[in-house]
């Protein structure tokens, strides 16, 4: 019923997460009654990106150039590496201001059930960097998942293998700032018992 | 912190209607993760809508030529004419495969508050059609809402004053199919008392 260029449109923006056909009409009408500098500038937007952005060739962070911007800033931590599954996880820990070392985004977590293996990450890659001896510690950031603690099993494992004195650490888990006791779910409270430390 | 064109994207989805920065960004990231193939899709979709659509010279439907599909369809009932708000209301019309003649689309219903006023319609090029003595009806339907309603009114008065004879309707309103009557707002059940219909 809609002209094939508006039905295309609903098409593709229906292929996006979480749009459902409803939403993908919605959008399509407002870009049709929008200037068309908006809808271009999307567009424009849209190929950039996928020019423009590759995987950093040290860490596989997102890049701009052959590095990605972190590995690229001489002044950041080269004996620490904080393992993460994909690159938006960066985003949130570089806010903390609290790191300074470099990153190895992993591109996922481990999940057998979904064909996701050791070979589908960037593990191997992983264990090259930590064969470099300036690497002092590995901290260890996968989401605390099922599959998140299942790739840091692994990684630590691996990791180890390769260079047994090695510090590895793992992001505290336990009740987030704020929180209330009342409503923290008992996996969380667990992880806040058994991760309790001295009050100094 | 993200590298310049995928901030770029982000800006530009979280500039559509219902999605905000954080779906923006998730949106963003999906995109990077998927093939190039389908964010140029997306992207060419976009241009093409905004280059092939316009609207109908004598509707102002949504048309990829000059005409839009319905007004190009000789078979088309030519002496009845239903009035809408927006370009999307003449899908679920046609949808119900009850109506057979031709379409005005107003571009949106008066609303004074929002600077809304019969010149920002194509309410003068309604006046102009119904002017031609082949026109014998017009259906308003426009949404059963307060500026819907005052739209309505509004174009009786001009139709009437145009041609004082013809035939003017207005989509029925009152209970949903399907609906019960212990959940109806009382103004569609008021609706649905007035407008009451012989049982035969």
């Amino acid at each position: 019923l809609h002209p094939a260029p508006v039905d295309r449109l609903i098409n593709e923006l229906g292929k996006l997460p979480g749009i459902g056909r409803r939403t993908a009409q919605r959008l399509a009408f407002h870009i049709l009654r929008s200037d068309d500098a908006e809808a271009f500038a999307l567009a424009d937007a849209l190929r950039e990106v996928k020019e423009a952005i590759g995987l950093c060739e040290r860490c596989f962070n997102l890049a701009e150039g052959d590095l990605c911007r972190i590995c690229s800033t001489p002044s950041r931590q080269q004996s620490v590496i904080c393992v993460v599954e994909e690159p938006q996880d960066v985003i949130p820990i570089e806010r903390t201001g609290e790191y300074r070392g470099l990153y190895h985004v992993l591109g996922g977590a481990l999940s057998p059930i979904d064909g996701i293996d050791p070979e589908d990450l960037k593990i191997a890659e992983l264990v090259a960097r930590v064969g470099d001896e300036t690497v002092q510690e590995i901290v260890i950031a996968t989401n605390p998942t099922t599959t998140g603690e299942a790739t840091a099993h692994h990684i630590a494992e691996r990791v180890r293998a390769e260079r047994p004195g090695l510090s590895l650490t793992r992001l505290a888990s336990g009740l987030p700032v704020g929180a209330d006791l009342e409503h923290a779910d008992e996996v969380t409270l667990g992880r806040a018992f058994s991760g309790r430390r001295a009050v100094v």
